[in-house]
């Protein structure tokens, strides 16, 4: 506690010391948007250098963590938990960050209007980005990165779990940014355990936070969406569905299915409810739910799911509208593609759903009137994922319908502006 | 009184009555989501040639409006009436949005992944939109015909001085919407005067409303900024620069200054401020300066602006914040092209701002550091308009920097989603 009031400098100067974080940051941003690409590359680059360097004390400071967190689950513990390896994966991300094209002075689109104007709209930094997150500590370099990649100075508030881990990382950070000559303030992290950060944070500094991006469970995504009064890019639940169409290739469907929802359960991405065709039902269904069930994965079902396998319990309203984040599925059989629509849209959080067929215009049908921020055909709901979108790592995925959908990456991590070039013209 | 009454089902009931607008809105939108495009343009149409055939029943009602609303300045008078020609105008404004490309389904983004995987950003409607105005009421049919267009549902909330002539011409919209077959909860009219609809609109009618554009008054706007708990695409001012740079052609200078200010000054394009590069002060400024003071314009100046010309008074820090939104301008004269753009980032709105000048370079750095929705170079700032950008007309014109900033057309009023198409990947 000595050592967190002296962080704080009194924890009644909580709401200054993060105002003059976020007026820091605003000005470093500045900075950022008129500094060239290459610049911020050799900084990324400098950063994952200082990270192989340190990798005994980004350990030591990970083992302190491990020692001090003494009542986390396994689950947790692992996420805290850094070796060698995933140093070394952090230093390369880094790397991998630098060797990305710059996202910002991108022309989006152009058009010449009669008058012989010229109007741009073209990329620019979204400005000061606010990451909130828990005990994953090298959230803090790829969230700390792709900001800085796309010109934008971050605020990170790691978990109070991880807090020596994460000031490690962000010391090889600066470090970087120092290199070249950059603001440190560029990528801020919170010096303080105190939660009254998070809720200066979700106040917006003054002005100085332009987006938040909560990285966490549920009830921090939660909170951080109810008390934002800034734009937040998150998802609160990836209640992911995978539909068996009556037109579907059953090996397609096997391997799609247990792939989806067994490859990584714990992932957003990962398929909670599984529904397939009335018409496949007595074929299919055995099929697929023992695939899940000899592998270890519970199965709630319908009527008709609970027929096909004696393994499975009843579902109750409730399983359809749950996140199981665990080896758990729900399964049921739908009359028609119309009925699955309706079950995704009565029950689904838009994530990302998915239609196993071999029937093109069921296919065009379901990724239409699916109204989720992904919508896929034939592939596993894993795919779900800024890196195998291509978009070379993500910050986030995001469920909300405005700026940025789905895997929030470089682009996502931008704003735009119009430039309009004239010789003199006015307007009538 | 008791006509609000009865509009309320008593006033008791308005958060009933709005919640049940929502969910409509939401059922409307998930119609108009599947409806074919050439549906939607029939629909406006139909209502373009109900509003002619309305042409009496319109101009009655906003002559009560008109009777009733007597302690209306001379401005706010002026946009509340309505006559001939502007009904005519409103018809045919639905007509040429009709006529527009459809902005839904457009292939944003695609890419091919080494596994087979292709990917699409698809643009999908936003979903319902909310817009709150004052008296304009052919903001009526201008937000409705966008949003319509663009596949989402509106909710509209007119000012109570407008509220015949805005029933008017919403009951001609409906008449649109009826004659193809679209449900009329697509352009839903706030059946109350009550103050309260603001504030359940602000709330987010249970989720069912995705944004809100506010379209009146400072007041106005800053209410719905501050409290709204959903996305708002709007500005709060328009605080515009011209930078008149050492290398401005003068008659270049002239011409886009007197346009920019005066064309018409009520609009959030208009100049409110007027910087010059010290060198061309002497034998530029009372030019300028005088060119605005022939035509009427008052001058509140720095030292040297006073010294320019009699005529000018002395400007206070006051005025370098102020939207005049009238004939008046404040100027001063500024070191060079950093000193004016530390000036426009001190002061300004991020709004428009623009640089004459013919020094290509400077041009380039003005357009690079200012931060704001829109930057010129050699061009009347009076463009800042969607319909001068292009985009057929416009719902307002935005400042954030989350998806919507500058004018807001059809484009703007789309979200997307992902279409990912495989033939059974799964993920290693």
């Amino acid at each position: 506690m000595d050592g967190l009031r002296e962080q704080d400098g009194g924890a009644g100067d909580v709401p200054a010391v993060m105002r003059g974080i976020g007026r820091a940051a605003r000005l470093a941003q500045r900075a950022l948007a008129n500094a060239p690409a290459e610049t911020i590359d050799r900084a990324l680059v400098e950063a994952a250098d200082a990270v192989r360097r340190s990798t005994a004390a980004i350990l030591d400071a990970n083992a302190r963590d491990l020692a001090e967190a003494r009542d986390l689950g396994p689950a947790a513990r692992d996420r805290l938990t850094l070796d060698a390896d995933r140093v070394r994966a952090v230093a390369r991300s880094l790397e991998d960050i630098a060797e990305l094209p710059c996202p910002v002075g991108r022309i989006l689109a152009s058009f010449d209007r009669p008058n012989g104007l010229t109007i741009e709209r073209v990329s620019t930094p979204l400005g000061v980005v606010g990451v909130i997150y828990e005990s994953r500590p090298n959230v803090t370099a790829d969230a700390g990165a792709l900001c800085l990649k796309s010109g934008n100075a971050s605020i990170l508030r790691g978990g109070s779990d991880s807090v020596h881990s994460t000031r490690a990382l962000h010391a090889c950070l600066v470090r970087g940014l120092d290199a070249v000559g950059l603001p440190v303030a560029a990528i801020s992290l919170v010096p303080t355990r105190h939660r009254d950060a998070v809720g200066e944070m979700l106040a917006g500094l003054d002005g100085n936070l332009d987006v938040l991006v909560p990285r966490g469970g549920k009830a921090l995504v939660a909170r951080v969406q109810a008390e934002a009064r800034v734009p937040v890019f998150a998802h609160l639940e990836g209640l992911v569905h995978l539909y068996v169409d009556a037109a579907a290739d059953a090996d397609k469907a096997e391997a799609i299915l247990v792939n989806s929802k067994l490859r990584r359960t714990g992932v957003c991405g990962a398929v909670e409810t599984l529904l397939v065709h009335e018409k496949r039902a007595e074929a299919l269904l055995p099929r697929l739910l023992g695939a899940l069930l000899d592998r270890g994965c519970a199965v709630r079902g319908d009527a008709a799911a609970c027929r096909a396998d004696p393994r499975v319990t009843p579902a109750s309203d409730e399983d359809w509208r749950t996140e199981y984040l665990d080896a758990v599925i729900s399964a049921r059989v739908v009359a028609d593609l119309d009925a699955a629509v309706d079950h995704i849209e009565s029950y689904g959080s838009h994530h990302t759903d998915c239609i196993v067929t071999e029937d093109l215009q069921a296919a065009a049908t379901f990724m239409a009137e699916v109204d989720s921020a992904i919508v896929m055909h034939n592939a596993s709901t894993q795919f779900a994922d800024g890196g195998e979108f291509g978009f070379g790592g993500e910050i986030g995925i995001a469920t909300g319908r405005m700026h940025a959908r789905g895997p929030v990456g470089l682009e996502q991590l931008c704003s735009f502006k119009y430039r309009v070039r004239g010789d003199g013209q006015t307007r009538p």
